[in-house]
């Protein structure tokens, strides 16, 4: 649907992508300042913003309503042609403007309805409206004990029905609040939805999660698809990126992406929140973006498949937690040099509005999955007195394994889909081709045991590391006695035990690879011995139906990733994924350490987007299939090059190349 | 007011100075004991106690009084000669001894009044008792929900006015909390002082606060002036010298003596506690304070012209915290290392009474300037998730960045102010040859706008450094859009980036300061640029009416500190501060390290009091106007030594010289 | 009393060792699976196990009793001829099996008085039933507000009599929550004990406590000997090691027996508890225990004259909290390679099972003294926002301080005594060649002054440093004024003063003890000056009566302990010990880092149990007295050999050696 000049209500993955930045609305502001900021926006080529639609600043206390802050904003933008996307902000509880979770009472929801419907019929008429966020960062992370959700807790226990499975019988933890807080989520935002619908049934639905790597554990995003027209996420550095160095962000972001796309299945996505500016007081890890990195965030974003990216925010806002923080426009509202940028980018996606417009993620064949069980398990399980003396042994021990492998086949210039397992699908007739790894997934559902038997016998390529399967979703240990995976595995853990922070698993084909905390031993059944340690067997090989397992119950993904180095690891995962390989027309030649390339398929072009996120310059070769005869330079900045099959990209510069 | 032989009422700056230690009085102590340490008072040279009157000692179960325990005290001191502060200790609201801030309930309130009439009708008449100390320590870091207090921050909220000022209509923060306890600290003090004026309206009023650099943004001292006769304060290196290592602890007692006797403002100043001995268990760092320390606080303290000190304690408490603890006399009842350094300070300075009773600090006409509401603004809005990467983020950061030029100009030898925003002078007709330095005080309240226009227009020089006045007093980012202090300053903040723990700021005058954290980059207008970054300004220099301002908005006080040297700030402030640096008749010729010195006017005298802090012997060189041609030495505790302007001081050795 | 085949009822120290693994019941579980793990123990040469008796998993929700879960578990054990332990388990005040410290209610205690009836009255008549562990783990640390302990506490209170000492009237702590702890420990294990005794009044009552560095502050075993039979503990590395290295596990494994030991006074004791296998999530220190630390171990406990041990535990929980860790055995239920070291130290023993079983302890006559107020007083008077600067002033200062000189004898290759003070024997006729050591003993309750006054004068030895008795039991510090201890110690303190994490206190004998934080001063009065520092005594040493004092009122203990070598303090004690060194027939020659041995006797040999801790072969020479004249070694396992006084012992070895 066209909503004006080139602007298109994004409902299918064929739109074209979006930029903008959030327009922070708040009282105190003059309208020549408004004015400015969406003028800002035009002139930077961006197409949309994000607003607060603060119900504290447009709900009088005598009850009156008073919009006129709001209007302000719905009218320059459409004097500068910029779609907003309305984010609902009710009142909370105590009536401030702070954000809540979830309703606290049975008035509170009523209040919150009333609001919704008072706001959308206001505001549904603007040409310049593009959609509602029916909620900021939904993802609460753990359960208060306020009536409405105490009352929601007890209703939802009252309706679950006995579980199918029961661990054999073993008295397991039953992880109900984990359970509930996945559902309440998912009927909360439904709720939200349909209080806008009633009032305005046209316009775009789009939710943005948020702090994916630790909130995974709470969404299931298959269930939002239902009522959202597109997904979205907040991926701010400064908050949700501390599981990795400062160089590795760009990597971070493109995990984010992979996550928020798989999430969002045949729905169009794009990153909602993308951080902007300066921290000053806010945040955890301060830190303010540099122009290489907004681009290669940019750049990396789009390579994963989005369909835009808002930044947070345009202007900082004034008061408050925040204040004079996050803006891509400096206090005098000039643009920052982290605004020329993305301006710069945007414009080249907008140039080449046809090519991008279609372009789609060139996929691998490899899926990482993680479980959202191993999330909980690890949080339920691990005594909280405990000391981190290891990484692995901490929440996130999971997380971090399933992002080491990601961040290693990056580096090999490799497409890489992550995703949580039920948002795979496990329906296909052939999986030849395809590959699956587990790492340090420690609870396997025992609704995916057979999933992924079927994955393997139809030619699927598994390879399984750490703790994985460990315990089933009620935390009971599966490893002991009778083995569920044994026939796919090919064999047994005996034992694991803790061997040290980096220790080596030495493979028969002369990887080494460092493993990291404890090392599992194997009694193979099936299996082919592909690694030992002091006569016991710690990697093996098994052929199932038409497929493969490779499995080494070690740490070995974590472990590189403390290591300082994927090199071994990208030496196994080559040979490992090679049938996946062959189908790539594209990648590095060899490991390429800090570098990544994202790769999409647009008609019948191909388009690379390669990022060096090291400091220093580096020369790198790729590997092409023969399909591929020439190329076109799209974008550079920093004055990179490409000669044949050679690139030399500069510290810090992204390069996008057209193939044919 | 001549009370016995050579001690005076201190209701004046003229009053003559007064040394003792607190004796702790608790059941338990023998007759003997007590007079043995009022004994060891005398005998050291001291003159004066103070006592914690204890209403738990006092007031028995059938509600009796028996006031004997503290008479065996008042009694000795009057065999001796000292004179007794008596501090009211009322019960708690448990009955207990144990200190709490302010009453619990109406009923505790009138308990208390109880308390205070009977202790003061009791005591008044001893001619041993100097003063009343109506509270100790008051400093309550936070609101309780006591019902007491409660009721309080209700009816103040209720009384306070509609603020003239409103962040230009902003949804700001009103930090109400934090000003209801100032306020409630003034009320309760003045409450306490009403009650035992009720029934003595002679005897002196002395209170003394504590944890000065923490708890600076709970006190508004010109209020208390107002029915105090005498400013104290608690400066335990243990417990409050946090901020600072060891070496720097004579640094800290400077920074506290000049807080406190700009608190006092024309009142007189006095050290109410400082610590005397070991800690076992009890404060936050342990140590024992050494001769040398010991001789150095006492000096500088002296030297920021306070009319005395008061040791934390002679005898150490028999029993409950701190038993065994703090004293100046050792378990033998006899004098340690301490007490008799200390004497020898004590005689020295009884001995040239006349000299030293009116003596005045010699103000250099600098000022460092902090502002509470900096101090309410870092704990407001510093996110508390966030991990401590950065000294300057986080509570703490404005009054280190302000310690660092104290300390910068300390060790230049010259005196420098220490003021509380509210507790300078703005009204006067000229500030030639004045300077103000305002580093890193984030929040500069609106009603001192004009005051810093009007200082720098009538002469003043305005030093600007790190995040000064980003916010107003509400939080409120003033520096987005229209800088209010933009014509003052000379020009605009455009940005702050987070840019490293420490980064250098090149002064085109070839200075090169460490900065901390962020760099400001700024639009001049009509300033001049003195340093650049990246072809962005980062300092500039601008003429305002008859006044200067220097503004680098970055953090180079504290990152001079971080970067353990103040040779180059030294070097900057040198050039900075020429104007007032001509009036001051004696300092150190180069930056010294580790070297203090105090300078004290009396009659046509000068006094210099050096410290060497290190470890190791010095020679410095003296640059001294003309009008001073003779010397001598006071005092000198390592054999140090004074020729011409030359000055051979030894490590930890204080040296004091009469100039003339 | 002989039960079955080799095994005895344990109720003198003359019975036979007993070892074993807990085997853990659970539904989920199969008979098969049951059936394997009773023959595994059997396999092992093990003779009993330990069961939780969940209530939970026997009584059902309709009020009915299903005991058919554990019938299979007594069933088992008769046929493979294993004793068990049945360890009550009654549900908590939810009706969930986790475990709790005290009834919450009269309702809850009514409820665990009617499960074990039921329990007891079905399990009494089983041949495979050794006896009963009325809870498991007692130590709760700290009082909860729950009704059942607010209104035993009342109780108590009530019930206590005035103490006969008051501190001389000042006003101290009275530890009375403390105190009440250690009396409701014993009131409600000795409950528990008449519970189980109304049904069964014929099997053996055991008992085990835990983390006993810790916990010991709660535990007055005097009177757990009133109704147990045995003392038992659990000692898991992984909990309760954190005072130590892993390296010196071995060391703290002996620490933590002879407590037990001491605290087992004529009863017999077993490590009820011995880490079995690998942490994942439980635990503190996670790790796997590997075969030549299970070797040391069950040989060292022995050494300490145990009566056996038992490993926590054969199999791994399938469920919940510990899933899938701890296990002896495989996940193939198969003996890992600690079982099978385990086993091969079982065999030896039951081999020669008259020499083990008649073998005692053969003291040396040194003892090492703790008491519980120490560690109340550093709980107490410790302020709590201060930072771990220095080990010795935080809570585990004393006990450190005592495990020091506990390894330091052990690297004599001398057995030493580890006793609470009331463990201690005070009322013999002489103590010509024994020895106490009391090290940083903070406080030495008033009943124990005389206590150690006797001891000197009857000839003992008395070595004190540190901190030691500067309080009372109420916190009181008696080292101010008149040190009650003067005359027994030659002295009294002048002042303690921080001086240094590590400083040197220089002996008049040459050797120069590393000691840490505080130094103490003396002001002798009969005592001789053994070590000055700055021309102050700071250690002395008395003639008291027929015994003797020695005297350093400095930390040299855990000085010693954090320089990392105990050269210098076994140099000190070699000398200040010798008379009762004079008495132990066996000793290696010189102090051996990393090196332990534990010496029985039995019938006219001796036993030598020597561990290698280090990583590295050593070579080491015994002294020996001249009535041993050959030897025999019964154990090795890492090829060490024994030629005359030489002993050449591989890393990580083992050797048992019979001397005659």
């Amino acid at each position: 649907m066209l909503l004006g000049t080139g602007v298109y209500a994004q409902r299918t993955q064929d739109d074209a992508p979006l930029f903008g930045a959030e327009i922070f609305i708040e009282p105190g502001q003059t309208p020549e300042e408004i004015d400015t900021w969406f003028k800002r926006l035009q002139e930077s080529g961006m197409q949309v913003t994000r607003v607060r639609m603060f119900e504290y600043y447009m709900h009088k206390q005598d009850g009156s309503w008073d919009y006129s802050l709001f209007d302000l904003a719905f009218k320059a933008a459409e004097k500068y042609n910029i779609k907003v996307y309305a984010n609902i902000f009710p009142n909370n509880v105590n009536g401030g403007p702070e954000k809540f979770h979830f309703p606290s009472t049975n008035k509170h929801l009523d209040d919150i309805a009333d609001y919704i419907k008072h706001c959308v019929e206001h505001f549904r008429g603007y040409k310049s409206l593009y959609g509602w966020v029916p909620m900021n960062e939904p993802g609460a992370t753990a359960l208060t004990a306020e009536p409405f959700t105490v009352s929601k807790f007890s209703e939802w226990k009252k309706a679950q029905p006995k579980a199918a499975y029961n661990s054999s019988g073993y008295n397991s933890f039953k992880f109900e609040e984990e359970r509930f807080l996945v559902d309440f989520d998912i009927w909360w935002l439904n709720w939200l939805t349909e209080q806008i619908k009633k009032s305005d049934a046209k316009h775009l639905i789009h939710v943005n999660n948020h702090d994916i790597f630790k909130n995974a554990a709470e969404y299931r995003f298959q269930d939002w698809r239902k009522f959202i027209n597109s997904l979205g996420g907040s991926a701010h550095a400064s908050w949700h990126f501390g599981y990795f160095d400062r160089q590795k962000y760009t990597f971070a972001m493109a995990a984010n992406s992979e996550m928020l796309r798989s999430g969002a299945g045949e729905l169009p996505w794009l990153m909602t929140e993308i951080q902007g500016g300066n921290n000053t007081y806010s945040g955890k890890y301060p830190m303010c973006p540099t122009a290489d990195e907004v681009t290669q965030w940019l750049w990396t974003i789009q390579g994963c498949g989005a369909k835009g990216s808002i930044f947070w925010s345009l202007n900082p806002r004034g008061s408050n937690v925040e204040a004079g923080e996050w803006g891509m426009l400096n206090f005098l509202n000039q643009p920052s040099d982290r605004l020329i940028a993305a301006s710069t980018v945007i414009k080249t996606i907008t140039k080449d509005s046809t090519l991008f417009r279609f372009a789609k993620v060139l996929e691998s064949g490899i899926n990482i999955i993680y479980t959202r069980e191993s999330m909980w398990v690890e949080d339920k399980l691990l005594n909280k007195e405990s000391k981190i003396y290891y990484e692995g042994r901490t929440v996130g021990g999971a997380m971090k394994s399933t992002l080491s492998y990601f961040e290693a086949l990056t580096e090999m210039g490799v497409q890489v889909n992550l995703k949580e397992i039920d948002e795979f699908d496990f329906s296909k007739d052939s999986y030849a081709g395809k590959a699956i790894i587990l790492s340090q997934q420690v609870s396997i559902p025992s609704k995916n045991w057979p999933d992924l038997e079927k994955f393997v016998t139809k030619g699927g390529k598994l390879i399984v590391d750490g703790l994985t399967a460990y315990y089933d979703e009620n935390a009971h240990c599966i490893m002991i006695n009778k083995f569920p995976l044994t026939d796919l595995f090919g064999g047994q853990v005996k034992e694991f035990k803790v061997t040290g922070n980096l220790f080596p698993i030495a493979l028969t084909n002369q990887v080494v690879l460092p493993a990291h905390l404890w090392q599992g031993t194997i009694a193979p059944t099936t299996g082919k011995v592909i690694a030992s340690s002091a006569n016991e067997a710690v990697g093996i090989s098994n052929v199932f139906g038409l497929g493969h397992v490779t499995w080494i119950p070690s740490m070995v993904g974590l472990g590189s990733r403390l290591s300082g180095s994927y090199k071994q690891l990208a030496q196994f995962l080559l040979k490992e994924t090679e049938q996946s390989l062959r189908t790539v027309p594209l990648r590095f030649t060899t490991h390429e350490a800090g570098l990544s390339m994202k790769l999409m398929k647009s008609g019948s072009s191909y388009i690379a987007i390669i990022c060096n996120t090291n400091a220093t310059a580096r020369k790198l070769s790729l590997m092409k299939s023969a399909i591929i005869t020439s190329h076109k330079v799209l974008f550079t900045n920093k004055k990179g090059s490409v000669t044949g099959d050679s690139v030399n990209i500069n510290g810090g510069e992204t390069i996008v190349i057209q193939f044919n």
